[in-house]
């Protein structure tokens, strides 16, 4: 009897969670691991940090070499090899070595389908010149790096009345100007990133706020908080192309005129990669993300799909959502492989918990937003209260603002927003814990929550946010 | 038609508190409250903090004045007026003013029992000498200060082999010994407070391990951060007295030999005060606290008790306990406050969750210890994991050990405990909340919590031990 084989397409997070949770409960069946990329298992949410240089070597954002996951888990990984199609008659992918150019054919028992998201990059007048970046994978922070190293900026301010820049070479240049297209977290996250590498930074977002569809209650602190870090924002703004000097992008244009830009960044989210998925007859689901169950079943037997290309369930709404994140693609992939290996184990769906650090802010949400909760037509309303993150005579403590969205009636918790530069990140998932109890807003208050001066007061802001928003249930 | 009095016993966290939600909800009714010592709604809590100067001023310690009490919530406060004896059936009180030695009876309609807790001094030989504490009130943390500020310690140590202490009019003194007796929350904050004021310290605990009944996972890490940080450390011994020179404390004995002690503390925990209570017929339950129904109603109508004087309902074992805290107290305080007023609300019980600051560690707790689990004949098992406060990659993130406490079979979530530099005192609110909705280690696994490398790793540490627990439900 043949060795029974499972077959991963796609090797970050969920890819590399689902073979090596196969492998834990299959240990005597085949792992491959198909990745068109040079590296897999890397923490992409980590990249910021290493173009801050917070994070010196981008071998540390790896966690797991090809290397190791042969020798440690015994998973063939094959790196610059890119699937080309699925067969899902003959349970075959057909794979492409990218160095040899030399296709090969694979057959699978089980398939997992692993392929991530992919940057959204408008089709604009000037797209294509050189020094306009996303950022997704590993090889964009590092040539984003490499630009900002060979740029060299080294700030001279002794006599003279305006500061010289000089690159490594001594070479008089200007400080180097970024225009970073998109508010949203990774546009943030990268305000800071490009702030500490000493450049001059503009956010362009469309909308009338930076973080998407969260509360003004909090994206005004936000906004307030990249105004006094020299961060340039320029909201209601869209971008209507890119204009150049020898292949390298000069300026941006917008509806609202045009900037100068040595470096711009477009982090205006990511969509499902699966063409693969759909050429092959897999059904799609919602914005074009892998259609699957709580199994994380595909529409083709033996087929998974997991993290990224696929969708969820919104554990408020249950409707099907997609929200790629890191967190529910490795938990998804682990989930995938071992149904994969024979489980039934289920996927519950997320909560869009997601946390972020914004220069010394924390900013962090769970569960839907006002914007979303109007979308699905739910009579709701939202409170916002200011609490502290220590007790008022501890030293050092800061302002802690949390907003609620409560279902009106019921008191159903439906989402929650906080921020603040302490207290803000972890709180959330105290929150996160509740919407997954689809605990009411009463429920809240009774918690029996922790209290010492240096980490809360005596009402923690959680259970404030909730007496507060219980005045408001019945009216 | 007469106002509706309420009538309050204690001012302090509870009591204030209940007279405060009355008077939210009936503003046209009076709100009498008495204490017998000089200061309402202090911190207590913060007492470890005052005293190490971390806060400068005892004021900032209180949140309400009875000046304040009386302009901004209408509640006429009397201090150092200590209730003798409660008449249930003329519904009056006997008030002692102490200050002038006089007694007077005053009627209620309503009366919320809020006399808090005593500390535990034990009837040792020597117990009265001078420079014996006990910490529970604000004037018990006024005079450990005074105390301490008039030894006036200042370290000189240049051009001698052996350091001198010089106090504050430039006379020689030894550096002030202390002896802690008791390794609860208590005693291990005030190593920390103690230290900061250059004391030696030493603390006697009775048991095998400090913080009660906690895994010893965590406290082995507590014990080896305090020997880190200088402190003696004398467990599974007894104090069996006291011993002093011109009525001032000299020496703690033991069944282990005798120490020198400029300062005893004494923290062994507190009791319910209750006396008054038990003469006026109301009765007691668990530990002799106040027994009270889900509405904080005592046995007597009309007459209701909240905070460190009653009892609770734990929510895990749905059993009476006595855990006094001062979120607790908060929490009753207003809920029997507006019971008095009129309303039905339940209060719905505790799970003993608690976090303290032990020098740079942060302790917590929440739900059953394993040797509560063990006395209530359940079948449990214990996890320990240990992770990391940040993402891998991201600078200067810190261990943190999880243990949890699980049902065998059910794998219902039972008890969390958490230790680590950073991020162990927020992250047992959300397995708090878990208890509250007594969720199995399946459903904390599933938990959609945040992540960015600053705050967690993608697999947070409480994922990380809710899926090393479930491999061991079933064994």
């Amino acid at each position: 009897m043949e060795r029974q084989r499972l077959i991963v397409i796609g090797g970050v997070a969920a890819g590399m969670s689902a073979a090596s949770s196969f492998k834990r409960l299959k240990p005597d069946a085949e792992a491959f691991v198909f990745e068109k990329d040079y590296f897999i298992s890397y923490g992409a949410c980590s990249l910021p940090y290493y173009i801050s240089n917070d994070v010196k070597d981008f071998n540390d954002l790896i966690s797991l070499t090809p290397k190791m996951a042969t020798e440690e888990r015994n998973i063939h990984v094959y790196t610059r090899h890119e699937v080309k199609a699925i067969d899902t008659q003959k349970k075959e992918v057909v794979v492409l070595d990218i160095e040899k150019n030399t296709e090969t054919r694979y057959s699978y028992d089980k398939l997992v389908i692993a392929t991530g998201g992919l940057p959204v990059r408008p089709n604009l007048p000037g797209i294509d010149l050189n020094n306009i970046f996303t950022i997704r994978t590993l090889m964009d922070g590092i040539e984003i790096k490499k630009y900002i190293d060979e740029w060299g900026l080294f700030e001279v301010c002794i006599g003279s009345p305006e500061c010289l820049y000089v690159n490594r070479y001594g070479e008089n240049r200007r400080q180097m100007k970024a225009v970073i297209v998109g508010g949203g977290y990774i546009g943030m996250e990268m305000c800071e990133s490009f702030r500490k590498r000493g450049l001059d930074v503009t956010v362009i977002e469309k909308t009338d706020r930076v973080l998407g569809n969260m509360d003004t209650s909090i994206t005004n602190v936000v906004e307030e908080r990249l105004r006094s870090e020299g961060v340039k924002l320029l909201k209601n703004t869209s971008v209507e192309g890119f204009s150049g000097v020898k292949n390298s992008v000069k300026k941006v244009l917008t509806d609202r005129g045009e900037m100068e830009a040595d470096l711009v960044l477009i982090a205006i989210g990511a969509r499902p990669n699966t063409d693969l998925a759909k050429q092959a007859g897999i059904e799609l689901g919602v914005n074009g993300a892998i259609k699957v169950d709580e199994f994380l079943r595909t529409n083709i037997p033996h087929v998974y799909a997991a993290g990224d290309c696929a969708e969820a369930i919104h554990i408020v709404t249950d409707k099907k959502v997609y929200i790629p994140l890191g967190t529910t693609a490795n938990k998804q992939g682990r989930i995938a492989g071992e149904n994969a290996a024979g489980n039934n184990n289920k996927f519950e769906g997320v909560a869009g918990t997601a946390i972020t650090k914004i220069f010394d802010l924390e900013v962090s949400r769970t569960g839907l937003s006002p914007l979303e909760a109007e979308k699905e037509g739910i009579d709701f309303f939202v409170t916002t209260i200011k609490g502290r993150s220590r007790s008022n005579a501890y030293p050092a403590g800061k302002p802690i603002i949390v907003t609620y969205i409560t279902e009106k009636g019921s008191g159903r918790l439906l989402g929650a927003q906080i921020v603040g530069e302490e207290g803000a990140a972890h709180r959330i998932d105290t929150l996160a814990a509740c919407l997954s109890a689809r605990m009411t807003i009463y429920d809240v208050a009774r918690l029996d929550l922790g209290y010492a001066p240096p980490f809360a007061t005596v009402w923690d802001p959680i259970l404030i946010a909730a007496n507060a928003a219980i005045k408001n249930v019945k009216k």
